[in-house]
C-alpha cells in the first residue's frame, strides 16, 4: 500500500537511506517511522503515509549544513528565510521535502508538509505533520528525562504533547542563546488559542 | 525641556497620573522614568524624552483588561490581533500611547514608539524603545531574584539585559502556559542576530 505513495518501493528506498545516513540515524529514521505508524493509528491517520514520512524525514540531514542553502537555492529554486540562514541545520527539512520528491518520487502533500516542518513546526499544523512532529521526540531510540511522559502524553492528547515539545525546545534555544524560528512559535501559540 | 514634548506639562501630566492610576503604580511610573533617564545618559539618548516615556508608560495599564479592546476600536480605530485578543492586558501599550496623545498632547514617535512596544518588545527596536523596555524591568521598586545583576546588565549592554529580560518572559510565559506574542520573539531573534 505505502509503494502507491512513493515512485520507488519501501525497500528501494530503504537502501537508499543505508547508503546516505549513518547507521544511528537510518536506525532512528526506522524508529520514526514505526513510530508514527502507532500515532496514525491511535489518530485516525494513513499509517502507511506516517511510516514513509517518518522513514524519509531526515533524508537531508546528513549535508553539511553550509551547504543546504545553496543545494535548495540553486537545485530547487527555493528561498531561504534570514532565520534559516544562522541556523542552516534547519533547513533539513524544507530540503528533505524536495529531495523526497526528486529521489524517491514522493509527491503526496502531507507527507511533503510533515517531511518540511518537522523541526520547527509551523501554525496550523496537519495531523500528520503533528504525528512526525512528535514521533521524531519520542522514538523508542530517544533517552532523555521525561522522555517516558512525553510518550504517554503523545498518546492521550497529541496538542498537549507537542505544546510540551515546544516549550523543551524554546527552553533549550534559551539555555544555548539560539533565536526562536518564528513557525515554532506560531505552532505553539496556534495549539494553545486552540485549547482555549 | 521636557516640556516642549507635551502640549501639558508635566506637573500637569503627574497630577492626571496621580488619578488615574493606584499610588503604587504611580510610584513605579516615576521609577520607570528616573532610572530610563539614567539609560539615556548612558547611552546618549535625550534624557527629557526618556523621563517622559517612562512616566507615561503606564498610563493606560489601569483600564479593565476587557475594555481595551473596545476602546482602540471606537475611539482611536486601531485593530487588534488575534493574539492580542487572548491576553487583552499587552494592549495597555498601544492603548497608552493612543492616549499619550490625546491626554497629555504627545506626539514625539520615538516616545510614542516606546509606550505602545514597552510590554512586548519588537524586531528593530529603537535605542529609547530598548531604553523604557528595561527600565520598566530594573526601576528601584522592581525587587526579584536576579534584579542586581540585570541592572548592572542594563548599564554594560543594554541588548544583553534585554534579551536576558525577554528570555525570563518567555520562561514565565512558558510555566503559565501562556502564548508569546510575535513581537517579543522577533524582539529577541533580531538581538541575537545582530549579536552574531
Amino acid at each position: 500500500m505505502a509503494e502507491e505513495l512513493s515512485a520507488i518501493g519501501i525497500d528501494d528506498i530503504k537502501a537508499e537511506l543505508r547508503k546516505i545516513l549513518s547507521k544511528r540515524r537510518y536506525v532512528h529514521s526506522l524508529g520514526v517511522a514505526g513510530e508514527a505508524e502507532k500515532l496514525a493509528r491511535r489518530y485516525g491517520a494513513d499509517p502507511a503515509k506516517a511510516y514513509l514520512a517518518g522513514l524519509v524525514h531526515d533524508c537531508a540531514k546528513e549535508y553539511p549544513p553550509e551547504e543546504m542553502e545553496t543545494i535548495l537555492k540553486t537545485e530547487y529554486g527555493v528561498a531561504v528565510d534570514s532565520m534559516s540562514r544562522i541556523m542552516p541545520k534547519i533547513l533539513h527539512g524544507p530540503l528533505g521535502a524536495c529531495d523526497a520528491q526528486r529521489k524517491f518520487g514522493i509527491y503526496d502533500p502531507e507527507i511533503l508538509d510533515a517531511v518540511k516542518y518537522h523541526t520547527t513546526g509551523k501554525g496550523g499544523m496537519r495531523l500528520l505533520t503533528k504525528i512526525i512532529y512528535i514521533a521524531d521526540y519520542i522514538e523508542p531510540n530517544r533517552d532523555f528525562d521525561g522522555v517516558e511522559k512525553l510518550r504517554e502524553m503523545a498518546y492521550d492528547n497529541i496538542d498537549e504533547a507537542i505544546i510540551h515539545g515546544i516549550d523543551e525546545t524554546i527552553k533549550d534555544l534559551i539555555r544555548r542563546g539560539l533565536v526562536i524560528h518564528p513557525d515554532t512559535m506560531h505552532a505553539r501559540n496556534d495549539l494553545i488559542m486552540k485549547r482555549e
